[in-house]
């Protein structure tokens, strides 16, 4: 048994998923199918680059993932296949998979080989399928593809840290159904760079000198009740190992959001400045 | 093979689901997972409480329904596991199953106590499905609870029948995506409450004396075809025993809704007089 | 194992899904159910259709297709089950089929006749379940109906080739989630219609004398990076062998799409003139 995840912009309405599980059953009638979102803002390969980073290592080892986001194999773009903390991921070398290759080196990429093989109006997703089938059945990635030292460099959001250690600079790469806006700041930057300073995060004109543990973690005494600090603004290391800004029971439809109240947006900066 | 359920305010653009059903598959790979909804209204336990209590009894005895909606285990709201009419709800005791409890007394409830036994930094869905996995291997709830009496009493909407028998009054506690209203209002309060009388049925400015069998349920004649009756207003027991408050063929998109051409809302009042 | 597609209006927020796949699961527990959309326009019985047909060859022979769109057996509307091209379809006889049946003969088209054997209250869903996990075990149509000659006649939207097969004429039947207008017109009539000619297919005031192979078959020069191409007009025959007018890379939330640009709308009409 094999799981397969799907994470796409095909949306929901369209039969496009299902027409991708019968594909998959079909080839694999024993296949686990999981959708991770089909509701990636449509050819951001951004929001899905860190949906799939947040969402494999929920997986067992050795969980397929097909990622179906510009997945057109034109001009110098090719379909992969990477092998990487020992789970497998099927796409387009769009820049999808280029944040997770700065965490941890690949253990083998290929550059999908099979189209001719195929049928000559074989579209994306029957590429994928038939790659992810023969992974799933214990193929090997070089029967499928021609083998790669790297993927195609992509220019993605990154943060980084001041030469001085005074600073650390990053973006929001993804805001959530929540409101909530995740930035490219991870745990081990600040836990590297604070030193025992003191700290302040900074977005926009808003100010935070406190990461919290989580969204209910409020100081809460006689004369304030948790219930008053509904749509209090925080700061926390969101349970991807992220910085995040977010509101303690935000509502984008009704009290608001993170995102709304504060006006942030995708690719947004933020900075945690330490004195 | 165990079927776990899931009904959360996730929805379907984030990771959230897909990282969920991951943590389940990881520990019991053979779990038959089934989304109820990931829709629900942000925080909104009224909701959550109406979904679960209309899916469940879908599914065979002995499955397991995590509902993930405002569960957070904080202040005085603990993290729950109940056995209720041959099925397992895991949740935050903040009133989701309060509704459940007034209608058939609970096999057992537990406080989940296993929170000390896991990493410090698991999140509340890591102990929803560790609960889980653990009903699901057929282990016993005491192993991971510890026995309570009842459920922290939350103040619900609920229905009524005046002392003289001559009026329920009740509630909207739903409106679904055709926008027709549910109401709180049980098919069984009306049988027990009617004794041979006539009635109307009263919201806000709208009255109804007689009760549909199914949406299509209109006395059609030579003159006036079924297609004639699209958008007419009625009022019948739906599938789930609740008085609902519906058209013939609603679509919220063109022609409204009860919702919409009746003004009605979450939690507006309505009543059935009796004479 | 037995795979049953779901195809109906219900919306992702309400239970209504859930529960249907609980009454599955309850009854054919080794049943693998996949979702093809539960988007559907309400009571939209053509977007259905166009769905089905797209979504179902993907599918391994024998597939059973659960089809929930304005499914009332109601007037002269019976519930019906066909056995057509291997596959079997259940749903109301409300036009949902009869473009199929245009394509190729049904092998076996019952009326459901069970609904004397089920409870009184029985649902819709409740009776296409049953005739389902019927069929699952490999039971014979006959025994949960009694054989109809044909589908009830239904006007559907249809494309015609003009007597001098100077002009093919259709509509648009579907626009998916990317703003793309798929029409009703067949590779297979263009092929069989162009005879060498040149043609230039016409909507509303915008003609296109070029069909693409794929959405990104663009003619690429030095000048000209496929980059720049993005938001430009196309015609292209779909996976599904239709004709579609798309944009390439369209994003009808920022860019906009083949129909907020064309203004395009459901049924408008399309025509292929050959010269």
């Amino acid at each position: 048994m094999s799981i397969i995840t799907l994470t796409t912009d095909f949306g929901h309405k369209d039969y496009f998923v299902g027409a991708l599980k019968g594909k998959i059953l079909s080839e694999q009638k024993e296949a686990v199918i999981v959708d991770i979102s089909h509701e990636i803002d449509l050819f951001n390969t951004l929001e899905a680059s860190y949906c799939i980073e947040a969402a494999y290592h929920n997986f067992p080892k050795g969980t397929i993932h097909i990622i179906g986001v510009d997945s057109e194999r034109v001009g110098d773009t090719q379909h992969i296949a990477m092998q990487w903390d020992d789970h497998y991921f099927i796409c387009a070398d769009n820049g999808i998979l280029n944040t997770l290759i700065q965490k941890k080196i690949p253990q083998k990429i290929v550059a999908i080989t099979i189209h001719d093989r195929l049928n000559t109006d074989v579209s994306d997703m029957d590429v994928f399928v038939a790659v992810a089938c023969h992974i799933a059945r214990g193929g090997l990635l070089n029967v499928i593809g021609k083998e790669i030292p790297s993927l195609k460099p992509v220019s993605v959001l990154t943060s980084s840290i001041t030469d001085d250690l005074s600073e650390i600079k990053g973006q929001i790469v993804y805001i959530d159904s929540f409101g909530n806006c995740v930035t490219n700041i991870s745990q081990k930057q600040f836990n590297d760079t604070i030193r025992g300073r003191k700290f302040e995060i900074v977005i926009k004109n808003k100010k935070f000198s406190r990461l919290h543990k989580s969204y209910s973690d409020f100081p809460v005494s006689d004369v304030k009740q948790l219930k008053d600090l509904e749509g209090d603004f925080l700061a926390l290391f969101n349970e991807n190992g992220y910085l995040e800004i977010a509101i303690y029971k935000s509502n984008p439809k009704t009290v608001g959001s993170a995102a709304t109240l504060l006006g942030l947006h995708f690719r947004d900066t933020v900075s945690i400045k330490f004195k």
